[in-house]
């Protein structure tokens, strides 16, 4: 029985699932919250002799180390681990791979310390990963770990893609480029686009749509990635929960003197969590709270909601045009998922490229073409899963390494 | 007779044509430069007696006043203007309108002061032209002035396409949202496609890319503005000489650490001023160097025209999504009406849409449709006049305000 782990640490949260592969099975999945603050929440689903059960728990959690250490607890406790030789992997997923890891890598010692040294590009996520990796490691310290990170995908962006104009020896010097995000859910649906239209990814050019509370496009062409709205940061691109999304930079200054802020970090914290749609709206970053108020009358949750549609609606436009076409267009993730409404005023909106949503098909939240037969791009909703992706990079590695079951 | 003057005043410079009305003949056009510098440049060419004529001279100007008081001592010695009434209306291009001109305007006292105080919406161009317009109102008290903006174009735009997604009441109190600019030549090339193509401009649909040393291109969706690429600055958009267009505006702090700079004013100087082909190919910042550079095999300087290319290509696609077509694309202003090869690149990138270039007639400086009988989406290429749409205008307003002839 080989089961593999996988793990997204965020700064202040651990979010995991428990495989059971090659079956892809879940066999457990949870969530600690609140890590480092007072009160963590602890939730695990998790089966035990077939039957789903939940566990919850709140308690105070002082660090990721803490955490970890918990869990292996109470998965002993629970009986979803009996012994931790069980578990033949852990994948984690790290946020920022920058140039030094254009692919998923089995985790050394170096590994983990490069991923810390790569703070500068993510300095919310990469240090706190790299410090749970170590926890891991210390548990666990002869199971394999792969990192997987979320630039790797984009890792084949054409350099006229992923520079900026701006003079190129801060590209040389000090690594100012275009990284993007998301990479394992584009990844991820990328290829499941392929597999339900039954065709060679290397044949299709497709447009995946990750619209989260973080939202992200990627243009993919041949199964690469060529492009990609977040930039150097997941700051850039469109509309989201809290964020900007692209702006004219010489609008910091300007605020800057208007708000009274010395320090340019204060404004690009404004653009990161005051900013999309709740900036916008007033009401929420949630886009549900959004389309409610807009459709109870709202007028700035109107607007938030038509300037987010707009947004997604340029981007792919602008990858079709760098792509030369598309095959498909892919929907993922919390918004993309989830609100077959907005997928319609995205595409309905782009009818002259020969879109056509199919209303019965696209009222759904499952995996579904929903074009119309006759549309001349397919339209998809993917589900995105990007634990079991990791799980099977882990897979991947693993068996390229020899590491035995 | 009617002779009506265009103006278009930089912080160092003085462009002048005088236009003979309605014929829109040009009677005399020049150049003042390096004002407040020393040595400054006059350069005239001129009708006289039917035959063109050249007049130039190199002599210390101080001030804007000195140069509006000698252009006219030069046009009563050159015998291009005999009497100063002969001047029945003059226009002053100026950079930024903000939202309180949406139109061309009758020039008063009151207007002079309202385009001095948009001064922080264009600081570098809108109070030299406050006080340009004054020196001519001294000299002409009688004669109607009128001031183009090149933000009255885009006063059209939409709330969903000119907000930027940051909290709603930045907008309110401070005006920050997307102004645009190039608005008389993307107005003027918009419209003289409507006649090329012998068809009501409120049926049609058109991007127009005005790719000159600063660059931008606009959504004109039946004759009016619904987006342009240039935004609460002209700093924004496309690749541009020396300005860097769209970045993720997260590298400011990041570059400002390393750079060691503490005013982020000056981080936005370098991407405004050695940024674009300039700060990517090392080169140059002026297309025809770049393109020399890169024909001998200069692999920055190709990489600069390719992004250049490339950014006009997304911002195509991105106005044709938002549109939901396209009837025409049409290129002017240095690179776009000069550049053949430039031309090809970005159409033959867009085949998909059904746009096909028709290199005979792309071969070309002029005024021409450049794209195949069966293109889906027509092709143009239409030399600007900013100087003429100018004349025009102030033809309009006297009109309207009954100044007669």
């Amino acid at each position: 029985m080989k089961k593999i782990l996988s793990v997204n640490a965020g700064s202040s949260s651990l979010k995991f699932q428990l495989f059971l592969m090659p079956e892809e099975k879940v066999i457990a999945k949870g969530l600690i919250e609140r890590i480092g603050l007072s009160e963590s929440i602890i939730s695990i689903d998790y089966l035990s002799d077939g039957e789903e059960k939940t566990f919850k728990q709140t308690k105070d959690i002082a660090n990721h180390e803490e955490a970890v250490d918990l869990l292996f607890k109470l998965f002993y406790i629970l009986s979803v681990v009996k012994d931790s030789s069980e578990i033949k992997g852990v994948g984690h997923r790290v946020a920022s791979g920058g140039e030094l890891f254009p692919d998923s890598v089995v985790i050394t010692d170096d590994v983990v310390h490069q991923i810390d040294s790569l703070g500068y590009l993510a300095p919310l996520h990469n240090p706190p990963q790299a410090k749970v990796i170590k926890s891991f490691k210390d548990m666990l310290p002869d199971t394999l770990m792969v990192a997987v990170f979320d630039t790797s995908f984009h890792a084949t962006l054409p350099s006229e893609n992923y520079l900026y104009s701006i003079p190129y020896e801060y590209y040389e010097k000090y690594g100012v480029r275009k990284y993007g995000f998301h990479g394992t859910s584009h990844s991820f649906v990328a290829k499941r686009a392929a597999e339900l239209l039954d065709r060679p990814i290397e044949d299709l050019k497709i447009v995946t749509c990750h619209l989260g509370n973080g939202a992200s496009i990627a243009a993919v062409d041949g199964g690469r990635s060529v492009d990609t709205s977040m930039g150097f940061t997941p700051l850039a691109g469109l509309t989201m929960g809290t964020r900007s999304g692209d702006v004219d930079p010489s609008i910091l200054p300007y605020l800057m003197e208007k708000l009274d802020l010395t320090e340019v970090d204060d404004m690009i914290k404004i653009l990161n969590n005051k900013s999309g749609l709740l900036g916008l709206s007033g009401i929420s970053s949630d886009m549900r709270d959004v389309e409610t108020a807009a459709a109870s009358g709202n007028v700035r949750a109107k607007l938030a909601l038509e300037i987010f549609v707009n947004r997604v609606q340029k981007y792919i436009g602008s990858y079709i045009a760098e792509m030369n076409g598309a095959d498909a267009i892919v929907f993922t993730a919390g918004i993309g998922e989830n609100a077959p409404n907005i997928r319609d005023m995205i595409i309905s909106g782009l009818s002259w490229f020969g879109m056509t949503i199919d209303t019965v098909q696209n009222d759904t939240r499952k995996e579904a073409v929903i074009s119309t037969e006759d549309s001349r791009i397919t339209v998809l909703n993917v589900p995105t899963n990007e634990e079991i992706e990791i799980a099977r990079q882990v897979e991947r590695l693993g068996a390229r390494t020899k590491i035995s079951n």
